[in-house]
């Protein structure tokens, strides 16, 4: 047992050796594992359950605000992938190839799509034909590849990665930024209600868009360990795609005008800042809001007590189940409390009831958090209630860490050793003012691997762009030339 | 307007020219399209959602039968493929290869997935250690490919097509059959339930079973053009698999045991089963099961009764969506009654509700029935109940046409020339007597393209594989040699 038990627990540090924690965590809680191709992993029911959550939830919003899901073909041919001049030059270099069917080598290669604009853009082209058609809203559940050469971790850095991509035109910009900020306030939605994880809102600076698009717009999570994570995007791609790929519509006084388009997109990456936002060298923390099982119920029982034990646990699960909690009974006869204790705690079971001789008696249950083994006892007669009490304060107890760890970690630094310093020091984010040349985030990364990650928007949403304010230094923290914009710098997944 | 009339409506007819009639109702209805490569579909919104319908019904069901979802690689390692000879010798023709990632050669070629076996096996292997393990079931939601070089019609031959595929291992061969028969109740249970389509069981013949396979059981729909499409296989693959792949386990005295493994899987050829038995020659039919909209509400108004129609059909439109019907008003201003009908036609709406000011003066409202264009006057006050009541009658008028042309088209016939004369004539299943020689099933081939779709069990269900009947007669119906099996021939999708 004792073997058994250590080759359960987590070994690695949270704190000291990230990486090494986070592969632990998700392999032992049963998220996923390593493909036998480098790059590649298996997503397990544990791990496939918090996608499947995430969609449910993502899918609905969509659904409610004019979406409509499609599916697309898996490869675009290579001709369609080169009518977008700026989606080849970003995509080329990490596209993975079909050249052969069955035995036969392929006339034109086709790609294993690394995103659909390409294929989607032509038949959007194709469907749109009068301003009554617009907009025009699509979006897919699939998975993408890219070749990357980087090093594999899993639902943060892996070849094929699972997403949705929306695509959507509209007649006016207009239309298109209203639809830009919906989807970026979904996707911040589903961090903060979902994943319990607050995000940052900006833009990503001009040089890091998206290939092709006026503007990308992001959503930023930052990690314990002071890294912050690209959480989705949400991109105006103007005209760009419309005018590659014949995007038009005969406007109400039948002139024919070229659409405004956007895309937007989140991947399992979700999964990842999830994880390691919440968990700890137990195992897997998770909210409430997304544990496929939010309550295991541990009967603990002496020979003697096992038949009343058992009838009250039953009993109790049997109506925490029918008030809708997903609730377990963990019942096992051949594992002892304290081997489910710490299984339960490696899965991210949100909340514990232990049901003793005790409890019975007095007609009571015993209630523990997973992220901090607070305790609690409550009545059984109101037991549903008191559950309902308590995953709502484990969900808050993991926001609120959350957001202190986010809003402590937001620094000014107005020169370069500051800004070096500041991130070297703490992590997180560095706000500093920018004179907006590449150049400048390029002599911060050189040295300490940390870019601009965002940049914070005024005025955003509703149907507009929004303006970087103005910085409160007139001087590029960098170069020291004039800066009239904000950006924040930190180290990325 | 007569012009777009006609681009809307169906040009061709359902009995002389089906092919060409289901490739147009296909894209009239707005269900899919062709892509730019040969062989691939875009499935627009109203074709996605069907299959979300589908989905829904199914992953319930697995779910609440102890399957688990996950999510494996796309890409199969060549070296993986190959070692389960009967899935390379079955699937190697027809596999789509990966060759090149970025701008470099692999070393290794990747099979794009034609079915998950050869990747799913290794990890079942890995993650089965003792019975208590098992049963392990494991599910995926997916596309894959298949580089057949026959011609496309959509969801029924498209080289990349999506589908569900099960995957499960068990200690014992009874356990392995009840997983088998679960899932082809499942899959009767989807055709007959949802989709209105009723289905013969049976097992293929051993020479036309899944690569590796022991038994492939399979459930059957016969289409108004007299040919069988094979609508779900539910597949026990024995111990091969497993054999192949090192699924092993301790039973309960610690001893080794080799697993039972199974697979089974329902594409999107349930769409075009779907499509190809219910719709008639104004275009799309569905029974309100699947039909993302069941009822259409009409207004019909002049200049003097519009207010008042418009406020009887919007109340009547919200009463409807209050009580969980799918229902859409369509008010366009644009576009005239009789153009709404067609269009909605075409589009497969179950149930049109009529109003004009003879409906709001009465109180009450017409309901007309799409399969058939019956008509119906009910009461405003009960419209609730009375649209219920209707739209099951509908889905019982297309679940009793297609009972109906299942019935009547099965028939027996002990000669080759009775086989060929009798399917030449009125297509259907011909039930005969075989001697088990694939020699006899390749003779009627040859001469008429039917071939043995399915042989009817007894006794099938539980634990066990069932046993095909003793046939009427001694000698099979083509050779004349003794015979101890039924066989059904049919013409097939
Ligand atoms: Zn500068
Ligand atoms: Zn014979």
């Amino acid at each position: 047992m004792s073997d058994e038990s250590q080759e359960l627990g987590i070994t690695e540090s949270k704190s000291h050796k990230p990486g090494e924690w986070y592969a632990e965590v998700v392999q032992k809680a049963g998220l996923a594992d390593y493909a036998p191709m480098g790059g590649f992993i298996v997503t397990k029911p544990r791990g496939y359950a918090l996608w499947e959550r995430i969609q449910d939830a993502l899918d609905d919003w969509f659904k409610a605000t004019g979406v409509d899901n499609v599916y697309f073909p898996m490869f675009i041919p290579e001709s369609y992938l080169e009518r977008e001049k700026d989606i080849v030059e970003g995509f080329d270099p990490e596209v993975a190839w079909v050249t052969q069917g069955g035995h036969d080598e392929l006339e034109e290669r086709l790609a294993v799509r690394p995103t659909s604009e390409s294929i989607i853009a032509p038949f959007m082209a194709e469907w749109t034909r009068s301003h009554r058609d617009l907009p025009l809203r699509l979006n897919q559940w699939c998975s993408v590849v890219r070749w990357e050469a980087t090093e594999t971790k899993p639902f943060f850095r892996t070849k094929e990665f699972m997403w949705q991509e929306g695509h959507t035109a509209h007649a006016t910009d207009e239309g298109a930024w209203e639809e830009v900020w919906t989807r970026l306030d979904q996707y911040e939605r589903v961090y903060e209600e979902v994943l319990a994880v607050p995000v940052l809102r900006g833009k990503k600076p001009d040089h890091d868009k998206f290939p092709g698009a006026d503007t990308t717009t992001t959503v930023e999570a930052l990690m314990p360990d002071g890294k912050s994570v690209q959480g989705a995007t949400s991109h105006n791609l103007g005209q760009s795609f419309a005018e590659a790929f014949d995007i038009t519509f005969a406007d109400e006084d039948e002139a024919e005008q070229t659409a405004h388009t956007t895309s937007w997109g989140l991947s399992w990456r979700a999964l990842g800042a999830l994880i390691m936002t919440h968990s700890d060298d137990q195992g897997l923390v998770l909210p409430p809001t997304i544990a496929p099982t939010q309550v295991v119920v541990v009967p603990i029982w002496q020979e003697e007590t096992r038949d009343d034990v058992l009838e009250y646990a039953n009993a109790l699960t049997a109506e925490l189940e029918e008030a809708g909690v997903r609730v377990d009974l963990d019942d096992r006869d051949e594992r002892n409390p304290g081997f489910k204790f710490n299984e339960h705690e490696l899965n991210g079971v949100p909340l514990r009831l232990e049901i003793g001789p005790h409890e019975v008696e007095d007609e009571q249950v015993t209630l523990v958090h997973r992220p901090d083994n607070e305790n609690a006892v409550a009545d059984r007669e109101d037991i549903a209630a008191a559950v309902d009490d308590h995953l709502e304060t484990v969900f808050e107890k993991l926001y609120d860490a959350a957001e202190e760890n986010l809003t402590e970690n937001v620094r000014e630094a107005y020169t370069p050793e500051e800004i070096l310093g500041t991130i070297g020091k703490h992590g997180g984010y560095v706000k500093t003012s920018w004179c907006g040349d590449p150049a400048c985030e390029e002599a911060i990364k050189e040295k300490i691997a940390a870019e601009i990650v965002m940049q914070p928007l005024d005025d955003e949403g509703g149907s507009s762009a929004g303006a970087v304010p103005e910085p409160d230094h007139d001087d590029c923290g960098v170069c020291g030339e004039p800066a009239d914009e904000i950006a924040y710098f930190a180290k990325s997944y």
